[in-house]
Formats: C-alpha cells, sequence, structure tokens
C-alpha cells in the first residue's frame, strides 16, 4: 500500500519527527512519502489567508501523485479544501485528520473534546466536526494557548495541554479526547495513563485511515466516487487552460517502510 | 489480529458465505472467528421483538469474549444493541456494520443511499444513521422490497437491488451506495460497474473498520473509553447477583484465517 | 382503565412506595397492576448491560399481558426497549417515563433541566430527550451524584437534590425541572414550595400520560400503529420459533385500585 | 375538572357540532366552557392577520377566566399565541391542538403526517411541529384543498381528505395521521377503518390532553412554571395601565358537561 | 425612500432620542416617518401579553400605511407579529430589528453574542435567533439586568452593558456583539473602542437593512411574495368583515429627513 | 462608496453585461470596480479544483484592495474562500453572492428555492446554504442543466430555467426564487412577471448587500470583527514569509459610476 502524507507548509519543519510516529503507526505493508511544499510558503496554517495561498498547491500535488498512492493524507486539522483534493484525486483516496479522529473517536466513547492550540482555530475546526455529524458528540473544544510551533518547542507545552484536558474530562464530561493539531503529537501515552481515557493524536489516526480506506479500494473497488457533486473536472477543460502545465510545486520529501515494487500508474 | 463476528441470529445460516466474504475482505494477519446464537433463536432479526430477544445472548458473549479479541463485529444493520455491548466489551472495540458503512461513504462521496430490504427497516435504521451524524449525508433509505432471507435466495434479487439502487442515484442524487443488510452481500461489483458509484458493502466495511480499530488499540492503546457514560458495570455487582453464571449462549462457530497464537487473556 | 406498570428489576424494592405514589396519582376509575421481575436479575439500571439483560423479560411480559391492559408503563428513566416493547403490545399503549415528563414538562414551561442519579446516565437519557424533540427547551442535564437505590435511602437525597436543582434553576434558566429516575419519588412537593417552579416527577407523570392514552383509545380507537416501522412480528414466526413458548418472567406483582371486572383478553 | 375552550372566530359556526364532540370525548367529571368571539371577527383564522386581530381577545378572554378553569383551551390549529396565552393564564394551563395532537402521534407511531386544509397553513403549521420538536418525525404536511368552512360543508370533503391521507401513508410512509384543523372532524372513524393507521383529531386531542395537565394540576400541584421566560407581567403595570379595564370580548357560550356550581368571577 | 418606523408603545418615549440616532443613519434620500400607539398602551414589551395586546394595532396601521411606504419597520426586539404584518404590507416589505442585527453580524465575524435587558427576554429571543438560522453562530444571550427603561434612564446603563458584553467576549468567544432592544441605542462607539469588536444596535441595522430592500424593491420589483404561506387575505373578506373600518390607532408621529412628494398610494 | 467586484475568472467574458447590470443596480454615490484574473485561469468556476486554483489570487486582490474599497464582492455563487477573503480583508467587509442573496430571499418569503446550473453545484451550494441558516427555508435547490457559459450563450436557456422554476414554485412550494450563479442574469423580470414570485438575482443582490455594509461600516464603525476567528494574520509573518511580494493577480478592469475622489490607502 502507498500513502502519500502531504505536509502543507513551506519548510517541513516536522517531517522527521512526523515520520517517526508514522514509523510506529504504519502496517509492514505500508510506505508512506512524505512531501512538503517549497519555500516560500507558511510554515504554518493558523490563519486562513494561508490555507488559501497553499491550496493550489495541495491541488497540483494531488494531481500529479493521484495515479502512484493508494491513498492521500492531507495534513493540518482544518482538513483544507478537502472539496478540491477528493474531485481531483482520480482513483486515491483523500484523507483529512479531523474526519478521521472525530470517526474513530465515534466509536471509542459517546463523547469527546477537541484540545487545540488557540483559540482562532475553534471556529473553523468546530464547523468541521459539526459538518462530519459529530456536532452533539463533541462537548467541548478548548484551546491550550499554544501556537503549532510550541507542541514541539515549548517545554511546558504537555502539561498546558493536560491542564486543558483534565477540563474536558472534568468539566465537559468528555470521554474521549482528540488531539487537533498535526503537530500535537508525542502527548497521548503519558496523557492516557493520567487522564483515563482515549486520546487519540491526529497524524496516527490519519494514518489508520488512510490505510483502512486504501486496503478496501484495493479489495472491493470502493473508489472516490465521481457522481454529481464528486464530477471530476472535464480533461478537456484542464487540457485546454494548461491548468497542471508547470510541475508540481513539491518541497521536501522523506519515504518511510520498506521500498516496495510501484504499480503502474 | 483476532476479530470476533457474532450472527445475531438461531441458525447461522449464511455462516460459510459469509466466511468466504470475510476470507477475500480480511488482512493476512487477522483471524476472524464466527460465533452464532444458539436453536430457538430467531433467524433474522426485522423486528425490534426479535433483536430484544437476543440482546441478552449477544451481551452475554461480549462478555465472555472480550478478552480473547481485538475488536468484536455484531452483525444485523439494526446495530442492535451498541450501548451495551460497548459498555462490557473490557479492551476490545466494538463495531457496527451500519458505524462503519457510513463512516467509510462519508469519505468517498457528498451523498449516499442505503438500499435496505424492507420499509419496515426504514425509520430504526435512519435514526441510527441520524445519530451517526449522516442526517444531511443521507439523501434517501429506500427498501427493495425483500426480506433478509431474500437476498440469498430470490433470484430477483440483485435486479430488485439494482433497480432500487438506480433510482437513489438518479432521482436522489446519491453518489454512494450502501447495502444496509448484512446478508445484502455479493452484489457490488456488478453494481458498481453497472451505476458507476461506489457501492459499500456491510461485512466488509465492518471488517475493514474493526482492523483498524483493532490495529489502533494494539498499537496506541486506543481501548474503548470507560468514563461517564461508558463506565462499565462494576464488577462487585456483577458478581453479587451472578449475572454472568451460565455459560454463554453461544451457537455455530466457524473460524476463518491461519490459527495463530492466542494471546493470554 | 387498567394499566401495567412494570418494575424492571429483580427484587422490586420499591414496589409498596410506588404504589402508594400511584395510589395518590391515580384517577378512580384506574388499576395499576405492578409486576416486577423475577429473582436474579439486577436491581437498577443504570448500566446499559443491565438494560440488555432484563429487555428479553420485558417483551415476554408485554407480550403476555397485552391483551389484558388498555396501557403499560415500563419502568426506568431510561425508556428501555420503547421501539420492542410497542412493537409487541399489540392495542395496548406504551409509555415510558421519559417521554411522559419532558411532555408535560414543555407544557408548563419555554425550558426544563433533567436532575438524574449519576453522570453515567447523561448521555444515554440526553439522547432520548433530543429523540423526543426537546433537545432545544432542555437547558441542562446534572448528576446529584445519588445511586439509584440512594434515593429512598441516604438521609442527605433530599439535600443533594435540591442543591442540584437550584444550580439547574439559577444558572441554567431551567423553568421547569424533572426528577430523571423513577425511585427518584417523593420530593416534588418541597422543591415545588422552595424553587418555585414546577417539579414533575417520573412516576405520576407516565401514569398520567398512560391514562390520557388509554382513555383515548378506548374513546377513539387510537390504538398503536402497525404500519411501517411499527409492524408487529408475523405471529407465524412467533410460533414457528416458538419465541413465547416458557412462562413470561414475572416477579412480584401488586395491584393498586378497586378490583374490576377484567375484560376478555 | 372545568376546561374552557375558546373559540376563536367571530360566529362559533361550528360550536354545537363540536360540543357533540367534546360530549363523547370528555370524562364524566370533566366540564368544557364553550366561548367564542364576538361578532366583528373572522370567522376563520387562515390568515395571520386575523390570527393577529383575535389575539388581544383572546389573551382578554383568558386574563378573564384563568381563575374559574383547570385548562384553556385555544382553538385554531395555528395554536395561536401560546406565548401570551401562557403568559397570562395564572395557575391554568393552556393547551394549543398542534401540540396535544402531535404529542400523541409520537406515542403511537415513529413518524406522522399532517393532513391540512390549504397550502397557505403549512409553512405557519411546519414550523410548530418543529418548535414542539417533531421536525424529524413528521414525514409530510399536505394540503386537501379546503378551506376551513368546507370541512363540514362540502359533501366531498371526506374523499378529499382520505385521498390526501393515503398519499401520506403510502408514499410519505406516515404510521399515523393527524387532522391538522380543529373544525377537521368527524372523519377519523372511518378513515381509521380503511387506512389502518390511527387518525388523531385536534379537539378530542386537545381536550385528553387538557384533561390529563389539569388533573395533574389538581392532584401534583403542576401549575405553569412563572419564572424566567414564563414571568407574568406585573399586576402594577396591569392596574397602572388599565390593560383589562374593558368586560372581555367574549361571544357565544355553551356548556357541556354536567352543571357544577360556578365559583364567582 | 419612504420608511415607516412604528414604535410599538403607548407614549412613545424615545421618539425623539430615537429620531436622532436615525437621523445620524438614514441615507440623504430617506424619509423615516415614526408612529406610536395611542396612549392606554403598554409603554414597553416585555411581556409577551402587552406584544399580544398591541399586535391588533400593528396589523391596523401596517395596512393603512403599505401604500404610502417603501419599507417598514417594526420596533421591539421580538420582532412582534411578522407573519402577521409582512402578509398585509402589500407592496412594502417589513422589517424586523432581530432579523436585521443577526443578519448583518453574520457578514462581521463567525459568531456573535446578544446583550439584552433582562432574563424574561431570553427564551423569545433565542427562538427567534434560531428561526433567523443564527442558532450555531449565537455563542450566547446574556441579560445585562436592565429593563428597557432603564436603558436611557439609569445612569449605571452603560456599566452594566460593557460588564455582561465583557464576558460574552471574553468567556463566550463572541466576535460580533449586538444589541438586543430597540432603546438599547447610544452605546456601541465607546464599546467599539473598548472591546475592539464590532457592536450591532438594532434601530441603526433595522433602517439599513430597511433602505437596502426598498432600494431592491424600487429598482427590481422585489416586493414581497404572496404565494402559499405569504398569501395576503382576501380583500373579500376583509370587506364582508369590516376589518379595518375604524380609523388605524395612531398616536404620536415624527417625521426624519426632509419631506419629499409623496407617490400616489 | 466605494465597492470592488472580482470577478474570479480566467477572461472575464460577462464583464460588461455585468457593468450593465451593476449601472442598473447600483446608488447614485456608488463607484463599482470590477477586476478579473489573468489569463490561464479556468473561465468557470464549476469543479472545486477550478475554485481551489484561484482562491490564492483571490486573497492576493482582497489583501491588496482592501485599502482602497469600502466593501469587496467576490463573484461566483460557490462564496469561494470566504473566511480567507474576510480575514484579509481590513476594514472592507466582504459579501459572497450565496449570503447575499437568500438573506434578502428570507425577508420576502418563508421558503425559497434556488435555480442552479447543473447537479454538479448542488451539493456544495447546499451546504452553504445549511451553514448560514437556510436550512429549513430552502425547499429546493434544482438543476436546470445549464453550464455557466450556456446562461448567456443558448438560446433556449431563459425557457429552462423558467420550466426549472416553475416545478420549484408549483411542486416545492417555493415561495421566492432565487438564481443560484453570478452569470445567471437577465432573467428575473420576465419571471417575476410570469411565475407571480420575487426572483432574486446574485449580482444585484450582492451589490445591495455590499452598499449596506459598507454605508454602515462608514456611519457606524461596523468594520469586520478581528477577535478570535476572525483574527487576521500577523503582518510580521506576512512580511518575513513575503507572502505579498509578488504584484497582485489582477486581469481586466473596468469602473462603474462616476469617478469619485479616491481616499488616501
Amino acid at each position: 500500500m502507498k500513502i502519500l502524507y502531504i505536509s502543507p507548509t513551506g519548510r517541513s519543519l516536522y517531517i522527521e519527527k512526523m515520520a517517526r510516529v508514522i514509523e510506529h503507526a504504519r502496517r509492514p505493508d505500508t510506505i508512506v512519502d512524505f512531501v512538503g511544499l517549497p519555500a516560500g510558503r507558511p510554515t504554518h496554517l493558523e490563519y486562513h489567508t494561508y490555507e488559501a495561498l497553499v491550496l493550489g498547491d495541495l491541488v497540483k500535488i494531488v494531481r500529479d501523485c493521484a495515479g502512484e498512492y493508494d491513498a492521500i493524507i492531507s495534513g493540518g486539522y482544518y482538513d483544507v479544501g478537502m472539496r478540491a483534493l477528493r474531485e481531483i484525486s482520480g482513483k486515491a483516496v483523500v484523507v483529512g485528520p479531523c474526519q478521521a479522529t472525530t470517526a474513530i473517536a465515534a466509536t471509542l466513547g459517546n463523547t469527546f473534546s477537541v484540545v487545540v492550540g488557540r483559540p482562532k482555530w475553534i471556529n473553523r475546526m468546530s464547523e468541521n466536526v459539526r459538518l462530519y455529524g459529530h456536532g452533539d458528540r463533541m462537548v467541548s473544544m478548548r484551546a491550550a494557548d499554544l501556537g503549532v510551533h510550541d507542541f514541539q518547542n515549548r517545554p511546558d507545552a504537555a502539561e498546558l495541554i493536560m491542564a486543558t484536558s483534565r477540563r474536558c474530562v472534568e468539566e465537559d464530561h468528555a470521554e474521549v479526547l482528540i488531539l487537533g493539531c498535526t503537530v500535537e503529537f508525542g502527548f497521548s501515552s503519558r496523557m492516557q495513563q493520567e487522564l483515563g481515557v482515549p486520546v487519540i493524536e491526529a497524524i496516527p489516526a490519519a494514518l489508520k485511515y488512510a490505510e483502512m480506506l486504501a486496503d478496501s479500494a484495493q479489495r472491493f473497488d470502493w473508489y472516490p466516487s465521481r457522481k454529481w457533486g464528486s464530477e471530476a473536472p472535464p480533461e478537456s477543460e484542464i487540457a485546454e487552460w494548461q491548468l497542471f502545465r508547470d510541475p508540481p510545486p513539491k518541497g521536501r520529501t522523506l519515504r518511510v517502510g520498506e521500498p516496495i515494487q510501484t504499480k503502474p500508474a
């Protein structure tokens, strides 16, 4: 199984650390290729302006890679541009961390809370959770007052996340916790021990979801629908307007897993 | 990975056929044990009375088997008694076909329809789909006018399902189809070819979902929450009232997959 | 009018006390028969496992008694198994305390809160309240931190319920209160005086609702629907599978009200 | 028990016929007083302008009569001005036909349809049904293309209602029917026989609901809340502004039930 | 453009102050005519009884004035009787302050809070906000514990509003504030400076909305629908019942803006 | 008042025709500047891939122009990227045609239908309508089976739109119609005459809404919130990453309205 993980930021600062998370999480038969964006892009996506500025890149990468991968994970907990990425992904299923984590959380408890970084994120992410159907299930979304770059750099990050999470469990009656940022990793083990509830991290959840969907696609031909709202743009227009004439805007890449024979496109 | 598939009816009429579906669907490292109910139980669960009469059996089987399996699938598209089964399952995650199919469908298209057997089922199943969060995404649930035992026995079953499905796609604008019965299997390949949309069957979807959750539990300790509404009954009460004193009401069993070493309880 | 009140637990511990509540609440022309479950059943239903273990009993009792009663109340504020009980109840209407209390509360104020025993109950009961249509009307459901057996036994029960209720009124702006357990009786008079809002108890509300529906059934033939999702299981299957061959699992019984001539089944 | 039925129109054209409906429906210990509005008022309330023009009358009558009655039914299926009438009703509970019929229907089946007179009514009435919490339960509201005055006067009224109702059952999968006009009475018996589903009429449903609430108020002091949104206007303002200085605008009156001593106003 | 502002109370206590607000807010080509109600009406509408008592007056004024104005604003933040006023307004669009403020707030931020006077108002106003479609967007409605007459008379009004608003922003994460009373004016400038979020006042918002709709009606013939639920009552019935025979119950009047030639009715 | 209208496609094919629509619609004191995108962009946005590819352009144009305009309209009925555009617009309010049309429709009738071009659009646009709060109000969204370029080019466009609209009114009971594409202009006059309901077109509605918001911003300082979810990206990051270093990707431009003095940036 080949899975592409797009790190939707400019310098792919956490790509090696994320690779270790993936290495621990992947099935033995899964290969994950990371790809970042070129220089000159934002190094985080906390603002919707930044999302907008990289969305074109993401579409171009998905268009370019669709034939090579069974599934594509688009990093960032805003699940940036899922409609567009899914439209242009051909036979590859596209997974967003928010959809994956909330779907898994919904099987492990009746309610969940999402612990995010900054209040800025809450409105956008809450809307997604509602659109995914978990409006009643989410009892709170709380900010730990940490920016994306704080999660792996500030020494008190774990402590702040824990304090916020404890309020989610004790005050809001969350039965499951979700860490709502793809850079918010490495915290769940200790949290699970101390808080006694499952703590879902974004990258492993997205990977497991992607593996499941890729596996299902291979076995049962459950490929993305191309009907009605999921119809892909006509190749004739793409060609006429030369929408993908330039090489895809790829930044750093990194492979996790043993090399296997790539299947023909 | 060991997964228990509970066939919640009295004679396990389709267990061999289902085993072939599982054999095609499982990961190489997955063992699936089927277990049916003893004689004297209904052979289908179309009526809520029947669900009620077997729910005690299901709870007892889950209680008995929880320690041996990583995940448990409870057959039947009503997702019978999920709250109770999940409460008593210890560290095993419990998967219902309705939750699994709708979650997968939500990644393959914007909308879906569910093709069920008889109108009787629609209200109960629709409520589940809404509770799982897919009320806006489900554009219709239609009955093919087939009972549970008709799916594998009536020669015109495929034709009736196809006709109903076509209306879902053309009139209701479904982008994805779900076959809403665990006995409604063996139809998707041809349907996908003729209708051009993904057609999700219940057993493979539930298995893939169970594998993903079992795999995640093993790697990340994402076990079912036991907090607040997910709190399990106290062992002291179970002992005092001898709730599980009798041997669990198991019927036929069947194993799919190579035997592996069972882990200690 | 004859009404059956099923006390869905093993020892019917509160049956005499409940009988006094009913005696005060019933219309002069109403006879209420209590029936409990046999020994070996849980003495409370706080856990969904316990619900599941008694649901078969409830179905069997309803099946057995349907012809003798105009209405059936199934005790316990989870409104256990209403779909199944209503399916098999023939011409008898089936009433659940949660549905009855919330419907009455909706006529006495714009908002209500439900004061339950333990946090465990909240998710399950809240889902019911939403399904009954009162999601916007319920401003809170709070736990008084009392188990089922505490309500009639702990000396500080009234005080804890009162303190919790006061928060519902003052902090959550509840206009009406509901006591969310059938064993949470005997508190409303004092609460109404001190808090100045109506306080609905489960048993009297269920009885009044049952009387209304029984009365309406007698006068206008408003019997339960048997169409579509309300279709009853076919007698042929019931007979073939001998689903009700054993005598119904009845425990203690107690009659409230003057004996009247039973009508023929 | 004394119940006031306000016929909110100018000539009370159906008061005698309605009295016969009430006579058949009432408990032996129930007295129902009809009161209509004075001349010069609309004879039906199909338009919201007409509702608005009589709402002041309704408030004045409720204010005047509140002390004499245990419950008040305000006729008309728009449930006209319930917030205002309930605010000023003192200890009398106020019942609207729409709330009563839908609450009863919710106990007799999973879904219902409402058969109304003209398309004009549908938007207003549907909003009420949603506000009462039955948005998911109502599968359709259809118009029989009959005005209020047609129900008791046009010879083809029964036939048109029946044809519309049949579509509700067969096409929309309604398990229960509601006749959505207080003048739409006298049809349910035949409909129930021919259609095989319960058919709820507005006046009997409202009466039974009112009896239940009045009975409950007498026994358990479940009077309308006067807290927060249900707070009544201060008597000082009513007096200062002389809001109720004029005699209440009562039209025709009619008593159903044994004469009892009226208490002084 | 000619706009009618109906001040729906008896003494039009704030009409001159409101006129200054309008003078500052109006387009140069807008004329606004204030009209109050006659003596003997409530001087505020905090209670639904008072709304009910003046609704007939409002309908009569709208009926009388519809031909003269391009748009009509009905004062009071309950948006009293909008269905009736809109039904009878002919070609004049009718604007309610709650609908106007919430629509504008929805363009300036993702969330808003409404700061009202007393807790009494919250349930009624929240229902309106939900019906207008902003249930998810409104993060809170809080009362400053001020009555209608306190806003312009109590020296601490600004301070109380500010304290309440600060909680909306800081605790509830409101991005925009709305002042939920038409007498709650004159506060926004300072609040915007101190709180750093937009603060929408009811009268200016309603005026701007009315101007937009009036302008649109003139240019594009976007007049109120008269179809289905918006159908107006037939003139034949109005004439037969002489519903508007009396002169309209107008109180004080005041014109803001240069006199222009009235267009023929 | 200065308003920017961004035509979010590559060749601005309809810019002159749209200018005539604007000329008819604008207030005398409104200047509207059209700006299109450079060559090489899609000429319509029916696919989400195309939206994604131009979203960066839109953000850059808004960033560049924000200081010069009081309001900005982003063309295209998907309301493309509103979160991002609103975040970066400084003091300029940003208007999307879908939000404007549905808000106006909500004041002219109880229900509306949206007539769009192709079924492809329905899922995306329906989600927006629900997010804007009009899920209950929209009775249908139907496709006339016309692409964006068909509206102004196919001779049978008017006829197809009319036929589809008639079904919305007659079958779905729409009281108001909305034409759901910014190129779907020039049809409403005839439609209003023939169908007898208001027909809202996207460009005039967006313009009127923008004028109202710009006017309000000037008078009352009702500028976009910059709090919580509406917080703008920090200038330091924008500078560090040089996000807007290149000249904005503007295509054709066209001014409507008398030239006035531009205010300093």
